[in-house]
């Protein structure tokens, strides 16, 4: 058999090393009964969520899968691709969750005693997602690569995947930011009951929320761009190197694979004791040794694979893996640079809040705005520069290179909701001031790590969309969409304005879901007996689905705008005109995407700085600003900002999909 | 001589028609001896912004006058042509700002004895600044254009106007909010001072940066897309119809301007006395007869005038006319629909205000970026029409056709500044309640006409942008611009992030203007002896100075990124990248100005809203958040939504002007 078994081997090893890992942290003890209730309470919430979810998304898959074994040729492969998509990329989710949940408990525990064991339980969970997800990804298109020599079937697979990333990100960052706004709202009111009172469900859904949108939103979002990007590359691989240049990416994959894992393990926390902030750096340091053994291990291992594995016409394949990879890394820079606490932006924030909220919130964004400019330029010098070594195939591979080791860096994403729930467990559980500090010095570090994943997150998402529109130009056989035709340029305009209507609907989504939210909290209150006096547990489970009802209702309109106005646009205006659409979303999605996420990340972080004692601290004037604006970043950075990758991403899938319908048109 | 003799004549007519018009506003008497002060404090505000502004203009026009006089052919014919935009462009805005600062006065107290002579002075005031504007525009370019039969002549003069918007509407924008914001927080930062406290200097900046906004930046911007339309109709007319083709759009122009004098004289107030909400509608449908009159006169004479002058192939470009001015009135409805307080999103804002400031930035943000989508719409049908009515010609003269009437539109634009300064003189020289009555009463509906403006500046540029972007295919020979290439996704990708950059430094610009502001006001209660206790007078020409030489000041990075990026990527990526650019910026810059005017006129209304005494009223936790809200709006409405407006036409200036450059290049 060809290289194809090394890919199977590769991601069968990935998946096995997250059931290693799975068993590990199961083995844990999960503390006190106090500790168990907890837990279990997010657990039975989270499942409450995908439970709904999965419903609606058994419907919806459906109902795709029927269209496209009728409407797509090869029918009906395509359509089995895309079912396989769905089911991988949800699989993935579920047991990311799942251990995500089990591990809270378990992480606080192993904090009572050892700072080394909860640092490795936490980041063994983020590493059960990042695991599952390169392992379900390379599996999934190497074997459709073995069945089926149609480019079409492979893309049917990323394109199911984008469909959970529209219900897990989109619906779930909706949901995720309702619960929080509406738990902060009853504090108003419901006079008498406090903000994190366990007698309020929404407190529950709150925390349900921080793993629905770091663990399965953003494992879902970065599982379609991994096999967005793989399946591009395939695809522009075959026309330029046909079955050799389809192989490639899936030999990348596998090598990305072991050097994640071998990276993972050079993960090894060592027993630590010292300040909070010295604990931060050791947490943040011990982790980041992965991500340089990763790197260093994939560009050594990549330059001898692709060019044993191409020849010497593959030098050029190879330094545009690298530029997407670099690209990548400077990316997580310059989002550091705008979102943490130590330079200059954030503490401007801070400064500009004793001016009150008004100048908060104008500092953001501006500086949001600013954040943006950077990454444009490293995106488009990236796309050129990839382009000049290998042609359009450089384009998709950048984006593989970028994405090569998701499986270490998804990791580190995803460690931190564990880290903050364990923290608020040792917290309400009473274990003790080491414990706490413990988390919550590892929970400091899941925030930065949380925003750079964002800013990763998004930045992969466009590059796997350059990529998606350069194999939508090959399936659509575009040679030319020119900007001197108005059709191009009207489907520029519809593309754009798809952001801001994408945006403005997933916003409105969050208010509408926070106000039942409210309204079911008030339910409670008044159907239960005893709920008030504490002597009845309030139903966190109805809470949540009502919760998730209402964010799969607003995620309603924007999911059909996606599907349908790519597909308008191509009968009326033609195949050119959609290529404009996917462009315009492309370009004003990225810009809004990056702004909103780093605005997000920056209130947060100044809010956090006053908190520490600076500028007045808790109760000043600059702090209660600071909490506005990170009020008001929230669904920037959770909610409308990540949709914005799905919005990039899902409409160019739905275009390169059914774009053999509308070409019969021309 | 040919029919520009008629251009000729109807430009002539306009500036008389202005001249008449000053006249009969400097026949009203100016009021008591505290009137006249009050009036004449604004006065002298403004003309120290505008000495300040002018010189630093002139330094900045040799500068550029002589780079064209070197480089760019015919030598050195664009440079004059350059020269003469600048300085009619100045002209108008200077002439405008001095009527409007002597008629605020004269409107206050004409208000005492006749609501309809009040209301006749504020809006012939309005209308010295769009004849002025019209008038100059036309005439220049009829000149131009009988003397050099150079296309690149008449758009040297298209370019010079744009320099005077960038000055007048960017770094104008800059310092009136710079003096606003700074208005405001001298009464936190200085105990004891209150804020509208006419001991304290800023107040009359602030009063000064109301005319500067709204009738100096928003004069300049319009002109700017006058004879930018104009310019571009010209140019593409004669590749369509050689000479007739290019004094087409002068014929139409001469038309508009007959049309709009005779809107504007059927503006005739009649004596009225009602209630403040009867007041309100009586003084719009006053001045909506004119716009009425105006249109109408527009589609009769204009489907003449072209059939007659084009033949019957004229048709089209008859309907591609009026489809231009359809699209600017719908988009007027959906401002209108989206900032007035009459309509669902400015209460949904007002609502959102009782669950705090977090909510109602949300809640406005999210309605903002809602309102872009019907604009860009229309914008995208009418340009797709367009085009199948008259070809590339169609877009500008569906440009025109927007812009056709903007004597009358500009009037009603410019008329709301001088009724909020009328009614703030009644109230500071105590002239009694019902004199206060009408002077408010004809401000309520300067707010609608101010928000419809921005959204027709908006729509206007967008539009004019386009038809530049078209000139700049003919001038710089290209038939192809695709985004199949990686250089023109570059560019797309460069131009996009133009725009954030742009509103970034815009809005920092505010923040650094409003903190020199507070330090003068602070230095001058330190050293002018007997201020605080009223006995001396402070010294606002100072203060209004120091805050224009920042507003220049942050001007001067965003002025010369829009003048060097495009070179910079002509010169690199080629002149197909730089289509890609214009193409970039104009799309996100169109989505961002209209969310920023609109959120920002929404939140203004919503405050007002509550202020009336709805939800609350004033001091309610409502009211707090609404004023929240209205803070963040200004500098979005005032200063960085109208920046961009200049960023897309400015931008597509520079390429056209010197795309022979870089064409030696390729």
């Amino acid at each position: 058999m060809d290289i194809r078994i090394w890919a199977i081997l590769a991601a069968v090893l990935a998946l096995a090393f997250a059931g290693y890992l799975m068993f590990f942290i199961l083995r844990q003890g999960e503390g006190n009964q106090r500790m168990r209730e907890l837990s279990y309470a997010v657990r039975q919430g989270a499942m409450a969520f995908l439970r709904r979810e999965f419903i609606t998304l058994a419907i919806f898959t459906a109902v795709m899968v029927l269209i496209l074994a009728l409407l797509i040729e090869p029918k009906p492969w395509v359509a089995l691709a895309y079912f396989l998509g769905t089911l991988t990329s949800a699989l993935a989710g579920f047991l990311g969750m799942s251990m995500a949940t089990r591990a809270n408990a378990r992480t606080a525990n192993a904090a009572i005693g050892s700072w080394a064991k909860a640092l490795k339980i936490a980041f063994s969970s983020g590493a059960v997602m990042g695991f599952c997800v390169v392992g379900l990804g390379l599996l999934g298109l190497t074997i459709l690569s073995i069945f089926f020599e149609d480019t079409h079937v492979w893309l049917g697979f990323a394109f199911g995947a984008s469909a959970v990333a529209l219900f897990l990100r989109v619906g779930g960052g909706i949901f995720t930011k309702s619960a929080d706004v509406g738990a902060d709202l009853v504090g108003k009111v419901e006079k008498g009951i406090p903000e994190d009172d366990p007698r309020n469900a929404a407190v529950i859904a709150d925390q349900v929320g921080d793993n629905v949108g770091d663990i399965a939103g953003m494992g879902s979002d970065l599982y379609e761009s991994y096999v967005s990007a793989l399946a591009a590359a395939m695809v522009l691989g075959v026309v330029a190197f046909e079955t050799k240049g389809m192989m490639l990416p899936l030999l990348l994959g596998a090598i990305g694979i072991v050097a994640s894992i071998v990276g993972a393990l050079s993960v090894r926390p060592k027993e630590f004791k010292g300040s909070f902030e010295k604990q931060v750096s050791k947490a943040h340091a011990t982790m980041n040794r992965g991500v340089y053994v990763s790197n260093i291990l994939m560009i050594i291992a990549g330059y001898f694979a692709i060019t044993g594995f191409m020849g010497g016409g593959g030098l050029g394949i190879f330094w545009a893996l690298i530029i997407g990879l670099i690209c990548g890394f400077l990316i997580g820079l310059v989002t550091e640079y705008f979102t943490s606490e130590h330079h200059r932006p954030v503490l401007g924030i801070a400064k500009a809040s004793a001016n009150g909220p008004a100048i908060t919130i104008m500092e953001g964004l501006s500086m949001g705005m600013l954040s943006s400019v950077i990454p444009v330029i490293l995106v488009a010098v990236t796309t050129v520069a990839a382009f000049y070594f290998a042609g359009l195939l450089g384009i998709a591979i950048a984006a593989v290179g970028m994405l090569i080791n998701l499986g270490m860096l998804l990791a580190m994403d995803c460690y931190g909701p564990i880290a903050d729930n364990a923290a608020g467990i040792t917290e309400m559980a009473g274990l003790g001031k080491v414990a706490r500090e413990r988390c919550e010095a590892l929970d400091a570090v899941g925030n930065t790590t949380a925003a750079l994943g964002k800013g990763f997150a998004i930045s992969s998402a466009a590059l796997a969309s350059l990529a998606w529109l350069a194999t939508y130009f090959e399936v659509a056989h575009i040679s030319i969409a020119s900007i001197t035709e108005v059709d191009v340029i009207a489907g520029l305009l519809i593309g754009g304005m798809m952001t801001f209507l994408f945006c403005a609907l997933a916003m409105k989504g969050v208010s509408s879901g926070a106000f039942d939210v409210v309204n079911e909290v008030r339910r409670q209150f008044r159907e239960i007996t005893g709920l008030m006096e504490g002597k009845a547990k309030p139903d966190y489970v109805s809470c949540v689905d009502i919760a998730t009802k209402r964010a799969l209702k607003s995620m309603l309109l924007p999911g059909i705008l996606v599907i349908t106005v790519p597909l308008l646009i191509g009968f009326t205006l033609g195949p050119q005109a959609v290529a404009g659409v996917l462009t315009g979303a492309l370009l004003t999605g990225f810009l809004m995407a990056v702004m909103m996420a780093n605005s997000g990340g920056a209130w947060d972080n100044a809010k956090k700085y006053i908190e520490a004692g600076n500028l007045g601290g808790k109760g000043s004037e600059a702090h209660k600003a600071a909490v506005i604006g990170d009020t008001v970043g929230d669904p920037f950075k959770d909610t409308a900002g990540p949709s914005l990758n799905i919005l990039i991403k899902l409409i160019g899938k739905v275009a390169v999909i059914f774009a053999p319908l509308f070409l019969l048109f021309v």
